[in-house]
Order: structure tokens, then C-alpha cells, then sequence
């Protein structure tokens, strides 16, 4: 994977681009990797994840045929976790937001590790598979929780069973994507979402943000968040954040917040 | 209820059209044990469900008039399960996709227990009533949990607080409906929906996919989706389908499957 | 707070518009003691909330500066709860349907207090910022659960993080409100919807619906639904109203209503 900085903006870049940058373990790996990194650097404040080359990422790589989905040893009882839906997870779990930029098809787990993305921008000739019922398998990393989110629950079923090809616009109209854009500007369409996200907003209460909407949008009952909320406004409001929020406002100046996520973010859950 | 096929398709008909297909706790054990049949028939990829004559289906049977919703002899401290509930949930179970061509009006029950289906299809002179508050009763049939993530909470409130019908337009603009066509081709655009969802894809993942999105569009966490699809992902890898599937992709040719829903469904939940 | 009435609509008026009706405890503990005043008082089918002068709420008085969020003595180990989550959390709870009329600016707790009111019509004029993050906070009363329930999951995250301030036109594109109108007609159109919502149905059915669609709309499950639904058609089903509503239908005249929210309404959950 190669790892770009724009200031404060991590972008990562698939960079298998002559296997269409075709998902491998190795490829979860990387990202796990980056994203330790990323929530570990206080000067990061979003991470832009994209793809070298024509393709966003084609999927599981394919090169081991038939067998690409046996898995080898196993412990009896013992089910390996899904490799895609752990990089899903641990984009879940990123206390920075991340915005994918896909600047070109996406299909299987090329697509669904996107979900847990903050927002999605493609490119205008981008194209979106969730292919699994076709190739024997089943939506995975953690897609059926995701996607019926996203785009509702009948287009969520009528990709997911079908796996026909989605269109850029399709993908824009039904919620799946928030923006389309020219191919060459993807990656810079998406720099600016992410900055839009943090320029003026303390670093903290972002990551405690993302945090609580994710969590909540799946949570039982609104006294779920009340709880965890309760708990973010009592701790944060005594921190020095809060003061230089309130009194930057009052004095109509921007706020330069200090509270870093490395070392001042509560635990609220 | 009279039950039709074509080729792969099965159509089930409520079939009272004198009576506007009023809903009666016989036709409710009709659509349940239709669906115990292609649940089990591995021929079936997919069903319909239409209603004969002018209406799809005007609600409960009112024939008995004042006392049409009082119970019988019950025992004291059990709650009779609603009836409407039983077959929604029964359609909510289907192992094969379910859609509903809704040729007419569509009350009450006759509405709410399309609701889990994967897709309706509504002609242009059907028109919708969440009708129970005007009756002195509730949305029934697990409504209040299908309703609100179908056209989300505002709708769902408003459809069901006030009773006021909703027009073919209406429930395709929010959601309710997937599609509004000319009423002679309700079920050949239904049959052809289902036809699209399962002609290229394996029917085994096709049951996993419809249990994973249904149970996981109300799942608290995206740890829930990871854990029932590592478990699928790692079953169906060393399956056959999965073997044929990513062959048959390689090799540019369309996949036969041959693992059967009937005997080679692994249990994920 | 002003209290007027409509008939049998109830108009909750916040009243400090020298201070954009910025919200205290004391607005939070009138609002509460207005509801429960609500829920007992049977000639009150329903409740719309405004704001007097020209903002409908600018979020929490900042009166206190850099020491507003701040709390006073508490005891060790004891989260305070949130005073807008509380609040968010007794309209959650109203028996009654609730609309909020945003006669304009609407910021902070300012809209999240709106987030659990049943429809939400804004002025031509309003704008609606999320504006936690820049002032060190985070989205409080609950609306980390509301917001993504009500606009998807993407636009809560972008309004949350950023705190731009959104139009009355992106907030109706959103799903945030389901009408716009001239600021001298929000009021009224508010309570021309409270009335769609009321003047034909049980009130008995109208709370039992407004608590199984609010809690449902979280539910893991539809048997969560199946059993509480089921609970309330079996008891609602030989009650007068069940009776008269069906007997009225049959005849095709208005019914007329007479069991009691404040004596007959059912325990269902």
C-alpha cells in the first residue's frame, strides 16, 4: 500500500494496480496497520482510502481458483474470521473519519469495506458488485449490517441477491454513494469532504462523535445514547476544549482546541 | 388460495375476490404452509404473492362484525399470537425471495403483511390504508418494526396515526413500493424482479443472504453481521457452488450450482 | 414557556425570544411538566412546539461562558444525566403526537430537542446547526440515536462532525423535516398536521402506535414487535373502541371514540 500525507490528510492507496488492486489478507493487513497509525498521530485528522490505477479494487484476489476460499488449518470449532470484516471492523473502529474516494469499479470486498467509510465519492465511470451470490459465497464484512443502512433494505436484498453491476448513478441516488465526480477528481473531492469534516471541529469531539453516531445507529433504544452522552458532555464539558469553545464563540474568533486524541479522549462506552 | 408456476416461480393468489380478498386466519395458514412447500421444493427459486380480482387485499374480514377482533376462549396470562403477525413472519423466514405484486387496494393486514417481502410491486390504481387507528386497533403484523425502516420514521408515523389512504405515487416516492406499473403487468414485472434476484445466483447463498440482510437490518452492532458471516463465508468456502462459482468466473462462462437449499443450508444464526 | 390551545391542540411556545428562546433547565423542566399535563388531560389529542420571536432555539444558554457545561458539586461516580436528553426523552415518552413548528434558527439542543417530535415543519428561514464539535461537544439528548434514524447515517455524520449550519431546503432534501413553509404559516401548518394525525383516530390506538413505531424503529427483532403488537390487538380487540370503530366502518359513518388515554390505555411493553 502506499501512504500519502495532504497536511493533515492521510490517503491511502491499493497499490496492486495491475491485479486491479485485488483484496488480499496482506491488503487487510496494511490497512489494519495504517489505521493504528493514523488514530496514534494527533497531526491526522481524516485518512482518504483510494486505489492506484483504472480500478478501486476488484474483490478477493482470485489468483489460488477454486480454492481461494478453503481455508487451510483450522481448529474444530474455531471460525476464522473473515478477513474482509475484519478490516471493516477496524475502519468501524477508526477514531479519525475516513472517506473512500473509489476511483474506479469496485466489487466484493472491494465495495463492502467501504461501508463503514464516513462517505463514499466515485469516480463517474465507477461500477459496484456485491457479486457473492454469484460466485457460492454470501455478503460478508459485516455488508448486511452496512448496506441495508445505507440504501434501505429493498435495494440492499435486490443487489445483494441478483449481483448485478451497480451504476455510478444508481450508487449516487440510492444513498450508496454521496458524491460522484470526474475521475480525476476523486481523490481531491474527497480531501475536501474529509477537511470539511475537521477544519473547525476539536479533534476529540470528533472522535467521540464518530463514536456515538455509528454505535447508536444500530442501538435498541434512544436511552442508549443518553447514557453514553450523558457520559461525553459531563467529562468533556470540564475539559479545556469546552472553554475554548464557548468562549471562542462568544468572542466570534475560531477556537484552537488542545485536547489531543492521543491522550484526552474519555471512555464513554 | 389458488397456486400457479411459472417455470421456477411459484404465484400465490389470495383467492376470495368477492370478498376484496378480506384476510381470514384460514388464508393466513394457507400462505404459511404455501411457504413451508417452496421452502422445501429446490425447483423454486422464488415466490409471488398477487391477490385475484379487483383488490389485492382489503384487510381483516370484518364479517362478524363488532366482535371480529374479540378472542375466544384464551387462557388466562397467554396472549393469542396475532394471526397477521404469524404469517408476516412466516414470509420474514422464507429461505426463497419473496415479492409481492400488489394488483389493488391494499388495507390493513393486506398491507402490512407485505412488508417483508423483498420487493412490491404496486399497480397504479392501488392505493394503501395503515387503517388499525381509525378501527380503534394498532399496526399489527410486526408493522411498527418492518414500516419504519421501510419509509422511514416520519412516514411511518404519519401513515399510521392518521389512517388516510396512500396513493400508488405516494408509496413509490417513499419507499413503500418498488415499482408502480399498469395493472395487467403487476405479476410479470413481480415474476420478472424475482427472476432477476436468483437466475445467476446460487440458491444456497441466496437463503443465507436473505436471513443475513433481514436479521441484520435490526442487529445492535456490525459484530453481530461478522460473527453470522465469518460463519458462512468459512462453511461455503469449501463448498461446491463456491469451487463452480469462482471457475466459472474465470473462465468467462455462467456457474452451475448444484448445492441444494433443501439439504446443504448451513446454519449461521 | 407560553401555553395556548388550539381546540384540542396544545401549543408550547418557548419564550425567552430576547435570547433566541436559548435553552436552560428550567425550559427542559417546563417542557416536561407540560407534557405530563398532556398525556393526563384527554381533551388534548396533541402538542406543537415553536419558539416566540424570530429563532426557534439557539442550543443552551452560553450566559455562563467558558464555565456553561461545567457542573456544579456531584457525586463521585454518578454521570449527571444530559438536561436535553432528558428533555428529548419526555417527548420520546408523550402519549400524544408531537410536532415541532421551527419558526426559524434552531442550533444545538436547539433542533436534537426536535429529533423525537413526530413531524418537524420548518420556516423558510430556518437553518439547523448540529454545532457540537465547535464548541468541544458532542451530539447530546439522545441525537446520536435520532439523527441517523431520520436522515441516514452519512448526513448525521456530516452535519455532526462539521457543525456547518443547514438550510431549511437541505434539511428537507435530508428527511430532517417533512415540510417548508413561510415563517407566518408554520405554526399553523403544524397544527394542521397534528390534526391529520388525530381527528379520525383513537387516541387510545394514536399512543399505543406512537410507542410501538418509536421503539420498534431500534428493535433487534420483528418478534420484539410480534409481541407487543400482539398484546395490544388482543386487548384493544374487545374494548368499546374496536367494537365502535368496525361497527361505524361497516355502517360508513365517523366513529366516535370514547376510551380513555388516561384510564384505558394498556400496558403492551
Amino acid at each position: 500500500m502506499q501512504i500519502d500525507r495532504d497536511d493533515e490528510i492521510v490517503i491511502l492507496r491499493l497499490n496492486r494496480p495491475d491485479r486491479l488492486n485485488a483484496f488480499t489478507h496482506e491488503m487487510g493487513e496494511e490497512i489494519k496497520a495504517a489505521l493504528a497509525v493514523t488514530d496514534a498521530d494527533d497531526s491526522v485528522r481524516a485518512v482518504v482510502i483510494t486505489g492506484n490505477g483504472r480500478a478501486f479494487c476488484a474483490g478477493a484476489d482470485l489468483e489460488a481458483g477454486a480454492d481461494t476460499f478453503v481455508h487451510g488449518e483450522t481448529t474444530p470449532g474455531v471460525v476464522p474470521p473473515d478477513s474482509g470484516g475484519q478490516t471493516a471492523l477496524r475502519i468501524f473502529d477508526s477514531l479519525k473519519p475516513v472517506v473512500a474516494a473509489i476511483n474506479g469499479p469496485a466489487a466484493g470486498v472491494g465495495v463492502t469495506m467501504t461501508l463503514p467509510a464516513d462517505a463514499r465519492i466515485a469516480s463517474d465511470d465507477a461500477k459496484f458488485g456485491f457479486v457473492f451470490t454469484r460466485r457460492g459465497l454470501v455478503p460478508e464484512a459485516c455488508s448486511s449490517w452496512f448496506l441495508p443502512r445505507l440504501v434501505g433494505i429493498p435495494t440492499a436484498l435486490k443487489w445483494t441477491y441478483g449481483g448485478q453491476m451497480v451504476s455510478a448513478t444508481e450508487a449516487l441516488d440510492s444513498g450508496l454513494v454521496q458524491q460522484v465526480v470526474p475521475k480525476d477528481q476523486v481523490v481531491d473531492t474527497a480531501i475536501a469532504v474529509a477537511r470539511e469534516m475537521t477544519a473547525d471541529s476539536a479533534p476529540v469531539s470528533v472522535a467521540l462523535t464518530r463514536q456515538l453516531i455509528w454505535r447508536m445507529a444500530g442501538a435498541p433504544s434512544p436511552r442508549d445514547a443518553h447514557e453514553a452522552d450523558s457520559k461525553a458532555i459531563f467529562v468533556r464539558g470540564s475539559m479545556p476544549d469546552v472553554a475554548e469553545g464557548v468562549t471562542a464563540f462568544l468572542e466570534k474568533r475560531r477556537a484552537v482546541f488542545t485536547d489531543k486524541v492521543s491522550s484526552d479522549l474519555p471512555e464513554i462506552f
